[in-house]
């Protein structure tokens, strides 16, 4: 089995690079070969397959064939920038998010046999905001430009896989917590924040009051879904490849409960209009049956998600951070 | 008042630019200027404003911007690769249909002031098939290449009118009859044909069954529904820029039912399985509450559509054609 994911330097990228070279298999067939592509070279990962790290722009399809060589079985679509910086700077958002995704399909159709394509859309391309519990079939009304152009590029995607070019699944990801490293650009870096940074004794901002509810998962648990997604049947998704896999609705208060009050009184009430005006865009919760039904494993609660940073990436972030 | 369609050479524009040419006003203002633009030069056109003929390719910046000069208030973008085209040739219907609103967008972005943008989409981006009655809020899940293109427009499209560089109204059309002209590349093209070419004396196939229902309205109000949305007020529409109009519900049968039993005996039972796959995917019909609250005229019956017809474009097609 030939695979390569886009985006593979990057967070989730990595962590799922990471579970392949542990299982050194997927769906029962052994790994042969694993790209990982990036706007930077990936670093080299030590794995029981052959692993090729390369750099290269996933808006050109000449750089997007190079990672994609005739044989590849799976394609994972992870690059992307992310929802503060696409609404930053619109060019870009629609270059890496937009063009981007048009490439990929693509370099995808110059196959000889179509790959199956995992692409990580978000809960941002979703309207609704705090109140609201949205049914597997809700339409995205994105009030953000991320959103707009991953739910354009899932779109696309759709009808790509359904004239056989690809096989899609789109995972409709929801915020994912806790992210190793530093805060980033994404208006969702501080539901990260507020749980990593009072790990590290560092006091952290919240932008946002302590009643306000965000759906969420594990790092470990998406990389869970996208195994899962990657040897599926997806016959029974019929035309419709966007699956809202099963996270947890949480509230903030309820995230901080899980910390020690040492932990908790590191966390300082900073309210950030702009912030919480693209956060609070987004809905607050998922009915998800039909992610359940295709078999994917619902988030378990907070203290499962603050385990799983402890245990996955508390020591290397505290290393990256010369700690 | 300044303004461009984009399409101007086809069908609904030059529709359009007629009625604009016999108002001479626009929403209680005079209007001073109206750039037609298409892949050929369109005709002139006699008016009491300035008209300009320009030729171009919609998903060339260059190009498009030469069309919306600085000053433009309205850009009606009818721009499009109908449905059969658009499944037989992928990569002219991406072109087109989506790098072409990219174009639009970058045009529009240019100018001083964002201009109201008229975007055409369709119902041919929704599925559900016969059995629908759709919700405003339903989501649009296209089974075709063209509808996947124009929902992922919409969106883009969308989310430029958030931010400002544009003013959006996005109207999906139901099927439009009676066209004048020959019967064209479009799936639906036999809606138009089983009523225009009996009006001609001539036989015409009816690939589907008498039964099957499909939701219609006439250019006339289609032109209707675009004067209203140019110089409506957009702000009750929020984010959500994208308008189902009150079309008509209608069976093949009730429409030959408007017809004599002589024009009748023309159409011909011809079944054709890809046709009816395409055509089979669209709703039959659509609740369409939001847009009779924000003003959109509803569709009358058939009887009305036929006289439409008659009064605006037989004559026409019969000159066209040699007739």
């Amino acid at each position: 089995m030939k695979i390569t994911i886009l985006g593979g330097g990057g967070f989730l990228g990595r962590k799922l690079a990471q579970r392949l070279a542990q299982q050194g298999r997927l769906g029962g067939r052994p790994i042969a070969a694993l790209t990982l592509f990036d706007l930077a070279e990936p670093a080299p990962l030590e794995a029981p397959f052959q692993v090729t790290c390369l750099a290269g722009d996933v808006a050109s399809v000449a750089d997007v064939s190079r990672a994609i060589p005739d044989g590849t079985d799976l394609v994972v679509h992870l690059a992307a920038v992310v929802s503060a910086a696409a609404e930053a700077d619109f060019d870009l958002g629609m270059r890496v998010n937009l063009q981007g995704t048009l490439a990929v399909i693509e370099a995808c159709r110059k196959l000889s046999a179509p790959p199956r394509l995992l692409f990580t859309s978000s809960v941002a391309s979703f309207g609704g905001g705090q109140s609201a519990l949205l049914p597997d079939d809700a339409r995205q009304v994105p009030g953000n430009s991320y959103g707009a152009q991953k739910a354009a590029a899932e779109l696309l995607l759709a009808d790509a896989s359904r004239r056989g070019m690809l096989d899609l699944v789109s995972i409709r990801l929801p915020t994912v917590i806790v992210r190793p490293g530093r805060p980033n650009k994404a208006a969702s870096s501080f539901f990260s924040a507020i749980l990593r940074e009072p790990l590290l004794g560092l006091e952290t901002p919240l932008p946002v009051g302590d009643e306000f509810r965000v759906w969420v998962c594990s790092p470990r648990r998406a990389v869970d879904w996208l195994m899962h997604a990657a040897t599926m049947d997806a016959a029974p998704l019929g035309i419709d490849r966007g699956v809202n896999p099963p996270g947890l609705a949480v509230s903030v208060g309820e995230m901080l409960a899980a910390l020690t009050p040492a932990e908790r009184a590191l966390v300082k009430r900073e309210p950030d209009e702009a912030i919480a005006a693209i956060v609070g865009g987004w809905p607050a919760e998922f009915a998800a049956t039909r992610a359940k039904r295709l078999g994917f494993a619902p988030q378990e609660g907070v203290p499962a998600i603050l385990a799983a940073f402890r245990e996955d990436d508390l020591a290397a972030t505290r290393a990256d951070r010369g700690m």
